[in-house]
C-alpha cells in the first residue's frame, strides 16, 4: 500500500465541492505548518479531484504563495462540484464511485509520489477520500460545509460566516417589514439540515423558522402570522431553509433551473399571502452566504484544521478526518463520517429555546 | 390660503412610499429642531397620506419619542406605496390625483390646524405634496429614494446604504465566481436610473454594468465574457439594474408576481449561459437594499434634511423641497422636481470612468 | 429558607459588573420565557446588586418592554462595578462580602417576595450570588464576561463580539503596517486570560501574541521582529492582552489612571522600538470591545442562556449557574464557579496552532 | 523643460505621506487606464519621493500587478512621511524644500525618461509636486487625506472610511455609556480640520463635538454634561478632533511620544471628570481610522481620481491636481492647493445642524 511506505516528503491538498469561507485559511495554515514545522514539499491540486485525473493540474505551494490568504474568501485552488465523481451508485448503504476515475487518481498520486493527500470537502468528498484511502491513497480529510451538517465534527468553518450574512439579512428585512406591515420570507441554505435557518432565526428574531428536520404545514405558518396580527403586530419574519418540506410533501430544491422558478421560499410566500391576505415578499440569499471574508471564528477554526491536517499526516493518521469535538481537535475515521449528514437533533435545546420564545417551527406545536 | 396665516404652532410630518434607511434620522432631527429651536408641537402622521384621509392617524412626537432613532432603519411612522394616491392621470405632462382624496387631506390639515406639513417621499410623493400645496396645504418636501434618482438634489439619503449592501454583495460573489469559474449576475435596484448599479459596479470591480440609461445587447454582454475568457480569466461579474433594458426591448420589472418568475437579472443569466456555455448564477438583492442601519453619510444627510425642513417651515418656504446642491443645503420649488427622475447623464465621468477601466456597459462600445 | 417555599410567582433579574454585548438578549429571552411559558411576574433590578440595597430600584418587565432588545448592546437595566460589593476579604480561599450589604439584599428579596433572582455577571458577581444563595436567596447565575474566562462554561456571550472588533482592528492595522514598514501593537482586553488575544491574533494573522498565561520577554518579542526583517518582511503585528506580563514582572493594568499613562501595550511598543529601531505604534482598543450589537453567535448564546435561566428557576435549580458544555446547555453549582477564572490551558491546541504557524508567544520557544 | 517634449510613453506614480484607504484603488485605476486606454509603460515608485532620490526604487506595473487591489487598504508601493522632504522653510508664505533633494528627483525623472509623474499625497506632498513641476518635472497631483481637509477638492477618498470607523466606534460606546451612566470621550483624527469629528459626531449622535475650527472651554463642555444630567440623562458622548484646542490654549497633538502621554482626548476626559464628578473614559481611535478596505464611496472616488490622473497626463495638464467639484471631476492648479488646508467653514450648515440638534460645540453658544 502507498500509505505504509517511508518518510513523508511530498504532500498535496485539494478543495472539492462548493466553496466556503475559510478554505484559503486552511490552505495557508497547512502550507505554513508543512513547510515551517515539517519541511515537506507541498503541492496544490486545482479543480478538486478533477486535477488528479488525466494530466495532473498541480502547482507547488510555498510560504509566499499563501501570504495574505487568511482573510480571503473562496479557494485559490479552484473547486468544482461536477466531474467524474459527481454521480455514484449506492451499494449496501455505501457510495460506490466510478472505478476508472478512482484508479486514475490513485495512479496520479503514485506517479507524483505524494505521501499525504488532504481533501477539503463535504460528506460526498469525504466518501471519495475514503474510497481512495481504501485503494491505497494516504488521504486525510478536512470537513467543509457552510451548512454545518457534517458528521463527526461539532462545527465546520464557513458556518459562522453564512450565519452572519443570514442574520444581517434578517436585521435588514425587519425595518422594511415593520415599516410596511409586511411578511418577509428569507430563504437560506440548508438542503438537509436547518442549522443556518435555526441559528439565524433565533439570532435575528424571526417569528417562524422552517427546517428540514421538522415537516411544516402552511396552515400552522399562516396561523402564527394571524395570531401575531390578532395581538396587534402587523409584520412577521419567516426564515426557511431551502430543504424545508411541507408535511407530506417533498423537498423542492433539486435543480438550479427549478430554483429560478421559485424554491420553497417562494411557495411559503405565496401560501402565506393567500391564506392571510397580508402583503408578502421573499428574498433568496443564495450565493451571498458562501462568499466574502470569513468571520474571525471561521478563520480560527479553518486555521486549526489546516494545522491539524499537517499533524495528522505527520502521525500517519490516514483514512481519518480532522474534527472539532467539545472544543478539542481530534480525528475521526472517514468510514464513520463519509456520506453522513448531521441534522439538528429534534430534542436539541436550540429548538426548545426557539419554542420558548414563541417562535413557530411550522408544526402543530405552533 | 392656509399657508399665509399667523405664527407657526403645530407641524406634522409623514413618510410616503417605500422605506429608505435614514427616514427615522430625518424624523428625529425634525422633531429635535422643531421642539428645541422653535418650540412647536409636532405630530407624526401614520401610513403616509393615508393617515390624513378619513379619521386622522396621528400622534404627538416629543424628544423622548425620537430617542435612539438615529441608527435605526425603517420609519416609526409606517409607510405605504398603496392607497388613494397610488393611481393618477397625466394631464399636460403633470400628474393629476384623485380630487376627493386631495380634498380629504386638505380638510384634515385644516381641522388639525397644522401650520406646516413635511412630506418625506420620492418624486411621486412630491407631486402629491405639490398638489396639496396648490390646494392650500403648507407643505415642505424632503427627498427620499434609495435610487438617488430625484431631480433637484445631488444626493438622497438611503443611497449610500443601498450602495454598501450592493458592493458587499459583489465582494462576496467575487470569491465564489473566481473559485468556480462562473459568471455571477447581481440584480440591484434602479427602475429608472442606474446610480446603484454604476457605483456598486465600479466600487465592486464588476466586468459588465447594465443600466436603464444605456440600452444593452445580450451579444455585447456575452462578447465581454468571452473576451475575458480568451485572456485567461474564467469568471466574470455582471451588475444589472432592475430597469436595464435590452436595445429594442422594454423594461421587465413591472409587477412583484412577474418578478418572482424572473426579472432582468435572470434573463441576462440565461442568455449569457446560453451564448457562452459558462455556468451562470443570479442573485436578486431586492429588499436587502432598503433595510438596516443607515451608513454614517446617510445619517448625516438625513439629519441635515430634517433640520432644514424645520427651518424651511420657520421661513415659510412652503411648496419647496429641501435639497443638497454642491454640498450646500438649499430648497427648490416642488414644481421643478415633482415627478422628475434624474438618471445618470450619459456624458457623466462615471460612465467614462467605467469604460476606461475596461468595464462593458453592454452597448456596442464594449 | 426562602428557596424552599411554594409556587413561583415573581422573579427578578439584574446585570452586574462591566457590560457585555448580549445582556439585553438574555433579558429579552428570560422575560419572554417567564411570561409566555410560565406566566410569572418579572421585575428588572436597576444598577446591579445596588438596586436591592436600601429603597429597591426595580420595575416590572413585560413583553412590550423587551421588544427590539435582541440586537442592542448594553443593558437596559444599567450596571455597575462599584458599590457595596466591590471590596471583599478572602477567608480560606473564598470571598467574604460585607454582611450588612448581604443582609440588606436578602431583606429586599424577602420583602418583594421574589421567588427567583437571576444574576447576570462574571466570576465576582457569581461569588456574590453564591453568598446570597447560602443566605437563603433563590439565585440562578448567568455567566457574563467578554473575556471568556469564566469557569464552568465553555463559552460566554460577548466574547465573539469582542473577537470581531479585535480582529477587525488587526485587519485595519495590517494595511498601515505593511504600507509604512511599521510594527503595530494592539492591546486587547484580557486581564486574567488570553482568549481574545489568542483568537484575534490567530484570526487576524498576528506575528506575536502575548497572553497572561505565558510570561514573555521583550527580548523574544524583539527577536521575532528582527527575524522577520531578516527574511525581508519589514512590518509586524503584535497583539497583547492587557494582563500579559513580562517574565519576572507583574501585571500592569491596575487602575484606569495608570492605564492612561500607558498599559502593557505601550511598554511593549517602547521596548520593541528601542530594541529593533523600527517605528512602532500602539492602539488600545479598550471600551470598543464591549459595545455595539452582539454578533449572531452571541445573540444565540445569550438567548439560550436567558431561556435556560427561566427553566432553571422553574426546576428550582437555585444556587446553580447556567452553562454551555460541549454544545449542550446545563447547569453547574455556583460553588464550583464562583471566583474561578478559566485561563487558556497551556497545552491547548490553540497555542500549538499558533506556534505551528510561526507565531511567537513571546517566550523562549519563539 | 521636460514637460514640453514629445509623445507620452512612460509614466510613474508614487504614494506619499500617511496611508489612506483607496490608495490601491487609485493605483489600479491609473494602471488600467494607462495600459488599456493609452498603452503607456507604467512604473510604481516605492516609498514616496524617497524612491526617486539616489538609486531609484521603481518597478513596472502591469494589469496583473493591480488585480485584486480595489478593496485592499494601504498602498502596495509603500509610503513614508519622513525623508528628505519632511522639513522645509517658509519663504514668502510658500514652502521651500531642500534644493539638493529636488534636484535629485528631477535628475532621476530625467534619466528614467518619465513623461508624467503622478503624486498621490496631501497638501504637503502637493507642495513638493509643485516645486518639482516648477523645476521641470511633469507632475499631476491626486489629493489624498483621510481628514478631508485639502483645498481645491470637495472630497478626498479615505474620509468616508475614517468616518465609518469613527461612527461605528460611537455606536459601540453608546451602549457602554448608557449602561454605566458614564461620559465617553472619543478622540478622532483631524489636526487642522474637524470634518471627521463633525460628521461622525452628527452621524453617531454625540452630545459634544470639539473641532479645531472652534476653540472650546472645558467649562462649556462640563456645563453640557451637567445640563443633560439635570434633564435625567446620566450619560454623554464627546467626540474630539485631535487638533481641537481650548480657547487661549495651543494644540496638543505634536509628537507621537507626547501623544502616548495623552492627547487632547485625555485632557478633556480628565477635566470633565473633575468638573462634573462623573466617571469618564477615553478611547483614542488612532491608526484604526487609516486602515482596512475602503468603503464603496471611497473606492469609487479613488477610481475616478486614478482614471482622471491618466487623462490629465494625456492632456498634458501638468502642474495640476485632479479634484471633485460639485460632483464633477476637474483639475486645479497645484499652485492654488499646495500647502492649503480646508477647514470646516464656521458658517457651514453642518455646524448649525449640530447646534439645532442640541449638540454643544464647546463654545459659549453651548
Amino acid at each position: 500500500m502507498m500509505t505504509s511506505s517511508g518518510p513523508i516528503r511530498r504532500v498535496a491538498l485539494l478543495t472539492s465541492g462548493g466553496d466556503a469561507p475559510g478554505l484559503n485559511a486552511v490552505i495557508r495554515a497547512f502550507v505554513k505548518t508543512a513547510r515551517l514545522e515539517f519541511g515537506w514539499d507541498v503541492y496544490g491540486v486545482e479543480d478538486g479531484f478533477e486535477g488528479l485525473i488525466g494530466k495532473p493540474k498541480i502547482r507547488p505551494l510555498d510560504l509566499s504563495d499563501v501570504r495574505g490568504l487568511l482573510p480571503m474568501g473562496g479557494t485559490i485552488l479552484g473547486s468544482t462540484n461536477k466531474g467524474h465523481f459527481s454521480s455514484f451508485e449506492i451499494v449496501e448503504g455505501r457510495r460506490v464511485h466510478d472505478p476508472a476515475a478512482l484508479n486514475a487518481v490513485c495512479e496520479t498520486v503514485r506517479k507524483l509520489r505524494i505521501d499525504g493527500l488532504v481533501v477539503l470537502g463535504g460528506e460526498g468528498s469525504q466518501a471519495i477520500a475514503l474510497d481512495l484511502y481504501e485503494n491505497g491513497v494516504p488521504t486525510v480529510g478536512v470537513p467543509k460545509t457552510i451548512d454545518n451538517d457534517l458528521g463527526g465534527t461539532d462545527m465546520t468553518f464557513g458556518f459562522h460566516t453564512a450565519l452572519w450574512v443570514a442574520t444581517d439579512a434578517i436585521d435588514r428585512l425587519h425595518s422594511t417589514a415593520a415599516s410596511h406591515d409586511r411578511v418577509m420570507v428569507l430563504e437560506v441554505m440548508g438542503r438537509h439540515a436547518g442549522w443556518i435557518a435555526l441559528y439565524a432565526g433565533i439570532g435575528g428574531g424571526a417569528d417562524v423558522i422552517l427546517i428540514p428536520e421538522i415537516p411544516f404545514t402552511f396552515e400552522a405558518v399562516a396561523d402564527k402570522i394571524l395570531e401575531r396580527e390578532a395581538h396587534g403586530t402587523e409584520f412577521s419574519i419567516i426564515v426557511v431553509a431551502e430543504g424545508a418540506t411541507p408535511a407530506g410533501g417533498t423537498a423542492v430544491y433539486q435543480s438550479e433551473h427549478e430554483k429560478r422558478l421559485g424554491g420553497i421560499g417562494q411557495s411559503v410566500a405565496e401560501e402565506v399571502q393567500r391564506r392571510t391576505g397580508k402583503e408578502t415578499r421573499v428574498v433568496v440569499l443564495g450565493h451571498l452566504q458562501r462568499g466574502g471574508s470569513p468571520t474571525p471564528s471561521d478563520r480560527v477554526l479553518a486555521t486549526r484544521f489546516g494545522v491539524a491536517a499537517a499533524k495528522a499526516i505527520a502521525e500517519r493518521k490516514f483514512g481519518q478526518m480532522v474534527a472539532l469535538r467539545c472544543g478539542q481537535l481530534t480525528t475521526v475515521p472517514l468510514r464513520e463520517v463519509a456520506g453522513i449528514v448531521r441534522g439538528v437533533p429534534v430534542d436539541s435545546d436550540l429548538i426548545s429555546t426557539a419554542r420558548a420564545l414563541g417562535i413557530s417551527m411550522g408544526d402543530e406545536r405552533g
